[in-house]
């Protein structure tokens, strides 16, 4: 999550197999590492599956990865934080390796320039393949070393490597979703649809319009913030520290397509009155006048899904709206007569099991707080460090968790972050407003 | 304050004759409207004393505004929202004006592309002080009319827009700096240098590197953040709410040039593991190796400044360091073991007669706050809610005030904002850490 | 004429004082070199007249040069190429401006970055006038010694010097009316408007509609092409060499707005088949649908003259076409079935005082004739051999002369030359076919 | 031959099987079209052969374009321009092809943006492969119908459509080989090296430096000019028409690469006098100092070919120097006191068989002739016409052939183009110079 050179991040699952990646999921903590090590990088092959040789070059755009990439890439991870420490005698494929799939890691070397990721052909699809049996190989025999040992040293370099892989995961659908749109014959990933809901959980109990959302009131007063216990976080979801909240209400639901359709019926893309400026500047500089993947047709508008084209009619009114900018939900709540909620009122209204819908595995929900160090936050030493805390700057934090998410990867102090114009992640919208009767 | 097309903002003073505007401030309260006004007109114009004609026409880049733009787009400000309405049968000099002086109010109108403002060689720097004259003599016989009641519907718009003037006094200066630095020739505006300030209180009791900086332990616990009273505040510094601080320290003092100059002499701009990463980029990009303004020569380094080109050495190392950026600022504090405060431990420090120096009148002071609306904030409808509201996005709050800024002009709860990489404005740096004997 | 960082041609007169201009040419044979030095210098200096202060300083794109650059620069020349060599003991008023005003020659030293030439306030419009009569004074005593003696080493380098600054005249009216242009205020040069032809020459008698246009037949075979004799030439228009022309009939006369309109009509900005590659890319990112300086209003359309706007009716519609591009004259030339002629067959033709109207004083005359060497050309050695050689690439030759040529600076070898997208020249439109009945 | 947008040019074989292609050109007078037709298409095939699924897809840089886009595009050139005219019934297999596979032909519908070739992973290279399939069964019964019959209207359409493909031939090569080059690894096409010549002809009899070139004499006075006859020509190849030449001398070989390493060792990029203003600004703002696909190591020059990279010594030093553009073949003829050919004097020369080594087969050979007209030209009617007059601007002659081109597709009138910075075409250097005993 992040801006350019960044989007290291996201998570799993979705798609190829949900029903049995949740069942996998709920059984995580009894899991030894081995066979955790072994579903996580199963999955990502497995999300693969329905991609051609052809399919695996390419970006297209610079924010984009090609997937043979996030392949090699998650590789390089294991290979350079912990195989090059902590398995001796190691030796990689290939050293060029190491330069062709550094993504940001200054400290860690020279890199491949981003710009170039979707023009280099080899290593071939099926090297890259090899490259990651080849490191698979290393870390078992790690593994078998390290045991269920969390004293061992790389005990948590390797939770942090499959938590990096998960993000990969998320990443890897965004970015071959954002592949398959941009050709004009527009491809389909999976004709099932998989990545689409089952159910219609944001229609709620029927669900109006925006206006009748329902709210409901946050915590006030001091609260906690931040991660606590022994499960596995990124450093930046700590220190653990108190923070002030005024009275606030938080949507019970997410905003739906139909919400946002009536904001795009009602002109809201020409309203300059409803947009920060430079949200307004893109807007027009892009021409934007619906969320990315929406078109307009003669039939009405259509959604551009993992699953192919479909219309924006029915079933697919009631679910969360997907693919919006900061600057797009931060204009939506301005017409709807509230703002977004900031990412401390979220997590304690969420951690409260408040009653709100779609916390997690719909889309992730931008906040209006801007993505900097809790208080006393200091990074890792080392090229590790640069993981969270090299991006803290012209950011937006966003709370819950995507359907492309791995349901292992959710929490309510995870902080996922995006600049204000980045739309090709799953990102939706949950209002907030102030604690009277209001709007 | 603000991305391009914003710089509204500032203050006044300085320069030319700031022993005559210190006195006339005390005197602030008790002067009558009209006095004020005059008062403020009337500095504005003053500024411009050291110009020649030649001056007042180009912008050096997109963030500069011409002198002359300055001058004419303050008083169409005054002109549009303010004679319009309550001035009637107020006719413009020529209509046009209402398109070359609009900034960024969309609502108001079309506006003049503002990459073309320093291309205009018409009207004349005569015509605009003539414009000057016109909106004047107009406004003097609202103020005749609205006397000194401030339940007159147009008194908290005339205070709105002189400081409105105010900020653009300091806009005018730092543009004009810019302007100046970007001639070969490099002319001086002054050559008495007021806008270097006359004691050395930076340098404080001799105070020494940046690990030796003595540090204020600020307010802790539940905190009242934000403008009350009935004094003049922009929309921005409301409503007043409360925050929760965890403990921290703040820096007595801000860095100085003889702190930055360390910095630089230890290879700070190249090491790669102080910035965050846009930082880097930008450093790299734009070739980055000291605060603006700095050069390197055979004879050491030399600053430009509003009285000329000098050396950094003797007394002007004890001066707070200026013209950086916030990833300066952020990579600077990192170096230093520490960081920069967040607006809200600034403000309540400040706020508590802390004992903190140089906290107005020397360089506005990075905070490590994004510029986000405080809870329920609204601004005002129509088009002058577009004053600050609609910046909201991608920038930093700066508190304190600069030597350019009007005496009258600075208060604790002040929020200033501008992006990452901005320079050109008088930014400097205090630091923070967090509570414990630390750093 | 040539690409950025070139337009160091062009000359003299018209405007200000065209009939005086007119007279003083026709008895430049026998002034004396004082006397034509004197000439030209002021006649600079007059067609300043109609602008204010402000006026000199801006560049309204990276084509144009401020008022006071080219004032400064032709001044520059001087005493570059000839004090700097004959005149012992001459000091600049200023060794910084041997930096400002050096326009393109590499080998004379290092030189203000052009895209900055808008930017620089200083020296005023008042010092640069001082500095040319400074110049002045060198170059009159340096006159007084060289006398009439052609054999003298200064005397065609002085003789290069005015020729260079009646390029800078016809450059600087160019300037000024895109400054003017640019400018939504729309300033006017002059209200006599007397850049605009007083006679209606192009007209010719009752000249139609382009189809109706009556053709010239040229000379064919073997033509000798290039400067000869003892007259003033630029390098480029040598060495004199032989050429095979096949038959050609060539226009004569000019197209007029009448014939262009329509074309305009016809949609000829519209059709692809009528433009070359480059030039539809061009018209298509440009948003360009009429010559430069034209606007289409609710009346129908107007021109912007330095005289003003005036409606593009009556008279008007008789003058010659202006402001085209050669993709622009190359369409309507493929739209009227015809062509633009070569070089050589307008030089050719032109020699032969073949009755073809509006060769000079009217508008350049686009050819599709690249800018490249005649055989055997060799550049003089040393910086003032960048002055035309180092342009070859990219360019077509334009022919003829404008009606912002000194009189004295038009013949029928001259060589000027301008990019394919250049529009604002006096840049117009002459037609040629091939020998047949044609067309 | 073309500038952006253009490539479609260029020409066959070498490499893979150069032996046999030759042998099959020697006999292409007397095959018939069908054989003809299978040689050609089976060739651009074969040219494949070394290929991986994942190097069809990509474009290193704008001008080149995916492999899988020649192969697919050169079809639609059949469908598009044969097929649907004269094969009744014809279907595509996908009509989106015609929007994705249309290069340039505006006339011939909608197109997908040049900018995105290299993003489309579909249709899939063996999609592509049974799309050329496709039509080659259409063509093969179309063939059938149309015998050899010169007459037939279909008959010269076919013959243009193989010249196409022809010219893809040429272009595939210089594409694929940057795209190798752009990627780390640097894969090799083919390890034999079959581009680089067998012999070392361009040593001539041990041509020294190039001060030792020898010269021949070229012909003068009036000569025809273009193609005459029945064989194919491109339609700028005429009409055949006249020129002068004055006295010349034309380089008997080809400049080699000790030569131009000379002009490296001379500090060449570096002299600001040898370039043409345009040359030295894209000199310096790309960091140019060799020619594409030389890199400075420790051991000395490398020269990256399609068979890997090789040191510049030995027999490598004879060959001629390619990859080198406009602005550096006009430099080094400076520096070598001479320059480059008119396309006139190359053709007059060639076609007297006056001596001159390497016409052919090494490196196309930059000409100072702008690509325009010859005197009456006029393209077909029809989207067909834009295949050569379109371009005819900013871009500069270039004769011979190189070692990509098919041998059946050189001769002494065909004329290639491309604009001054193209450096990724086999391109290279034959001087001239005047008449006299000269240099």
């Amino acid at each position: 999550m992040a801006r350019s050179g960044t989007q290291d991040i996201a998570t799993d699952s979705t798609g190829v197999s949900r029903a049995i990646a949740d069942a996998r999921s709920r059984s995580v903590a009894r899991e030894s590492l081995r066979v955790r090590y072994d579903a996580v990088r199963a999955h990502t092959q497995a999300l693969c599956a329905p991609l051609e040789t052809e399919d695996y070059v390419v970006s297209s755009m610079p924010d984009v990865s090609p997937t043979k990439w996030h392949l090699a890439h998650t590789s390089w991870f294991f290979e350079t934080f912990i195989l090059a420490d902590h398995a001796p005698g190691y030796g990689s494929p290939n050293p060029r390796y190491a330069f062709l799939f550094n993504s940001y890691y200054v400290q860690a070397g020279e890199r491949h320039c981003r710009a170039q990721r979707g023009l280099a052909t080899r290593p071939t699809v099926q090297q890259v393949f090899a490259y990651r049996a080849h490191v698979d190989d290393a870390m078992r025999r790690l593994i078998d070393v390290v045991g269920d040992d969390p004293a061992h040293p790389a005990a948590p370099l390797i939770e942090l490597g499959l938590q990096h892989e998960q993000q990969h995961q998320e990443l890897l659908l965004t970015d071959i979703k954002h592949v398959f749109w941009t050709n004009p014959l527009r491809p389909t990933y999976e004709a099932r649809n998989a990545l689409q809901r089952a159910g219609a959980s944001a229609a709620g109990a029927g669900a109006g319009s925006a206006g009748e959302a329902s709210w409901i009131a946050g915590p006030e007063g001091v609260q906690w913030i931040g991660h606590a216990g022994t499960g596995f976080a990124f450093d930046n979801e700590g220190p653990r520290h108190r923070v002030y909240l005024e009275p606030f209400r938080i949507g019970a639901r997410l905003v739906t397509n139909a919400d946002y359709l009536e904001f795009v019926h009602d002109g809201g893309y020409g309203r300059a009155e409803l947009w920060l400026s430079a949200g307004l500047a893109t807007v027009k500089e892009r021409h934007w006048e619906a969320p990315l993947y929406w078109e307009r047709t003669d039939g009405g508008w259509t959604e551009f899904t993992l699953g192919g084209t479909r219309a924006l009619s029915g079933d697919a009114l009631n679910e969360p709206v997907c693919h919006v900018s900061y600057y797009e939900a931060d204009a939506f709540a301005r017409w709807a007569g509230a703002r977004l909620p900031t990412e401390f009122e979220w997590e304690a209204a969420a951690r409260d099991t408040s009653g709100m819908e779609d916390l997690y595995g719909e889309a992730w929900q931008w906040t209006q707080s801007a993505y900097v160090a809790y208080p006393n936050y200091r990074p890792t030493t080392g090229a590790i460090g640069e993981y969270n805390g090299k991006w803290m700057a012209d950011q937006w934090v966003l709370r819950g968790s995507s359907l492309a998410t791995a349901p292992t990867h959710a929490r309510a102090t995870y902080r996922n972050f995006f600049p204000s114009d980045a739309r090709w992640q799953f990102t939706g919208i949950r209002l907030a407003t102030g604690g009277a009767a209001a709007s």
